[in-house]
């Protein structure tokens, strides 16, 4: 088993590097790989299964809170995007344009879709005449390009697939109590199923999305002590409404304009699974998303091979309809190869069947997340592995939550903020009187943001502001993101 | 109830203007609507549901046969797409070309994807280094832009969403089986699924995909005579293989070129869908793909109003696990407007629930493609539901094939084969010596192009050509063709 070290070798251990960490571990376990175009990157099969458990999780949360999904064009118009004016101006700079079609210039040209409010809103305009076409609730999967000049994998790709929901409302509440309902579901979706423990607030005025009124995130911690934006959900007042002539007759037959929202998550959240859960060995994948969660590896040797294998193929089989189980039975290679491998793609539990276990009428399961082996007689498999599973789901997420509480910090103290931000990382509560220009000698001192203004009760009311200790206000969230 | 006939008005009749009648149709069953963007369409729930549920049941089917989902990007760089000479020749009049990104121009112009074979291949090259990597079976669900002319709903759009299918083996019988297998894999979900017979065969030299050896297709009659590929399937040979250099070691360690296949089927599957079920008063969904499989009305007067909406009610909670069910308890609309909207929907099975049904202790279901009106008791429901859906999902497939029959027409003869061709359409088996020079005089001369070279057995053995006269061949399907 000399290959052993090898497989393992090739990937830099987090405390070296954890940049390089993250980019050896998403080759390695063959998430995906580079393409020949700049900043876009080729989703290999098993990164992608993580995303279609992703689309039916998330999707499946999308449909039950009473969205439809659609599709929307690709292209948009140049004279489109430009109606709104925060909004182009947040996208212009990172557009890609399509100017030639057909081997003709084109008239006018077309921006490849960087967020769809306003290919969306255009026909919006031509659904919505009356108060009973609202709600009008919809939700699209689908791929959008915003040119980055830093790229990394999942975290930040010039193309990249996400869902955005688009809803329109009779009123002001009615969109702000969607835009929280919505980033609830996220919430839900990604503690539930990703196992990645969130904070949940409203942007600054700065950080708010181009052409909302207001944003709200959810905001997680990576192991490194950044943060990540999880997800958001913009309550778009009516600002597009009225530059699109979103409008509706309501029940006293007057014409009003409508409020909106939109709220995205993309394969960003595939970065924050790899970053929130992974070790030196490569991933760990919370068992609800995992393409594989159970691996069967025979150990075959001479003696009772083929009694191994058939062992090893019935478990696969009885397990098939119930679990999403891989049988690894390939040919040369050693088992401690294959479960070097399928510890680098981070399976939750590996099965170990050999002759000794055989004779003891079981196998042995051994744990992702902890290394713990335990015994399992096989009678009781059907009870113990979704046990397991669900323990495992639990345990990352709870493991998830203590490093959290281990990095958020309290601080009144400026030269302390800086401290932490430069030694320690993780998330700081300090208090923030409000004004964009602290916020911005803050960012350019430390470069830390303001992640969000919480919605959650946090300690320490309101006090002078960290940065000019001269207004006052709450507890903000500070960290350096991705 | 003098609105129904306004609603069925604006739909033009098929025997006046079926052309005509199918865009009213698309527009009218709310499947789609134009966008700001020529040639581009935005699809609408309802139409994006009959494309999800084809994304379930033939995604499916792609799976069960060994094929992983993958992405791989939107764009590829020109010179990648210019190193298969035929493939360039093919796709090179239709691209849409995007020069600038992030407001610089780019170095390298990119092509927005209109089939993945060349980014795909080159990401091969990397994957592919020994005979223990084949076969590798990958597909990608994604949209792909060919720049057109003369667009139409659904069935030629500048932008589509299909599955493409992309496969690597390690020799040529293998690549052939697999094209077949795919080809196969169609033509059951077509028939099964859809409920629209195909005749399945291999394309001319003159028809075949850009870039492949040997293509085959599905081929579709629509109701009005023209014939509707509807899902092709390629083998590539070794073309790609060896411009991308995609190649492995085999067995004995010696260097090979590898063996590739493609196929596809598009958004394009929708608009046969309602060519070949629709009718003057709509669509006719076959149950397996219908968004909504049964509609509930309750017939609401003032006479027991309450009782008839809670048995509605109660009924719609009872099959909302079985079946696609939704409930329409709108209020301000007749019941007979209702009727009509949802016969322009083509919801198979309507069950109505009025004062006298309820006394009746049942409901009466109106089947969508033969109007028939049947009672059914409650108590039966649990059965007869699910047979009805079954009938008509059978009935569909028959009355398409019989129309097939009667429109598959045999001639020996060019004049008549003209005379046919100009003024019943539907398909032609003639006989064709296997000269393009035929093939393209007969395109000219009738519009009719050959659909395929049929791989099941037709009647009539070898014969002269039908063109020329001279050469001998086997019959081949002509027709029309969208």
């Amino acid at each position: 088993m000399s290959n052993d070290k090898e497989f393992v070798k090739e990937v830099t251990p987090q405390a070296v590097d954890f940049s390089q960490w993250y980019l050896d571990v998403v080759l390695k376990a063959e998430l995906m790989d580079y393409a020949p175009v700049k900043g876009c990157m080729a989703i290999r099969p098993y990164g992608y299964e993580i995303w279609e458990n992703i689309q039916q999780l998330l999707g499946g949360r999308i449909k039950a809170t009473g969205h439809k999904n659609a599709y929307f064009p690709l292209f948009i118009p140049q004279s489109l995007l430009q109606k709104e004016a925060d909004h182009v101006e947040g996208f212009a700079p990172e557009v890609a344009l399509v100017t030639h079609g057909g081997g003709e210039e084109l008239v006018e040209k077309l921006v490849v879709r960087p967020t769809s409010e306003a290919i969306i809103c255009s026909m919006f305009a031509k659904w919505i005449q009356s108060w009973r076409d609202l709600p009008l609730l919809i939700n699209q999967w689908c791929n959008v390009v915003r040119w980055e000049k830093n790229t990394r994998p999942f975290l930040r790709t010039s193309e990249f697939l996400w869902q955005e929901g688009h809803t329109v409302h009779a009123t002001e509440a009615e969109a702000e109590e969607e835009t929280l309902k919505m980033l609830g579901v996220y919430r839900d979706f990604v503690e539930n199923e990703l196992a990645i423990p969130v904070v949940t607030g409203r942007k600054t005025e700065k950080e708010k999305f181009a052409g909302a009124m207001r944003t709200y995130s959810i905001e997680a911690l990576m192991s490194d002590g950044r943060a990540l934006q999880a997800g958001t959900s913009h309550n778009l007042g009516q600002h597009f409404a009225r530059v699109f002539e979103i409008q509706y007759l309501d029940k006293n037959d007057t014409l009003q304009y409508a409020w909106q929202t939109s709220w995205g998550a993309s394969t960003r959240l595939i970065g924050a699974l790899i970053m929130v859960h992974g070790d030196d060995r490569g991933l760990r994948m919370p068992p609800r998303v995992a393409p594989v969660q159970v691996v069967i590896v025979p150990i075959i040797m001479k003696k009772k091979r083929e009694e191994v294998l058939a062992k090893a193929r019935e478990m696969t089989e009885r397990f098939s309809d119930t679990l999403r189980v891989e049988l690894d039975d390939r040919e040369g290679y050693s088992p401690g190869w294959k479960f070097n491998e399928w510890e680098m793609k981070g399976v939750p539990l590996r099965l170990e069947i050999g002759p000794r276990d055989l004779e003891n009428g079981g196998v042995m399961a051994v744990r992702r997340d902890t290394g713990e082996k335990i015994f399992l007689a096989e009678a009781e498999l059907e009870q113990k592995l979704p046990l397991l599973l669900q323990e495992i789901q639990q345990g990352l997420f709870e493991q998830a939550l203590q490093f959290r509480k281990d990095n958020t910090h309290h601080t009144d103290n400026f030269e302390q903020f800086q401290e932490i931000i430069a030694t320690k990382r993780g998330f700081v509560l300090a208090h923030w009187c409000g004004e964009a220009a602290c916020e911005e000698k803050i960012k350019e001192k430390t470069k830390a943001t303001i992640r969000c203004l919480p919605l959650e009760e946090v300690p320490g009311g309101e006090g002078p502001c960290i940065c000019c200790n001269e207004g006052k206000g709450k507890k903000v969230y500070f960290a350096r993101a991705y």
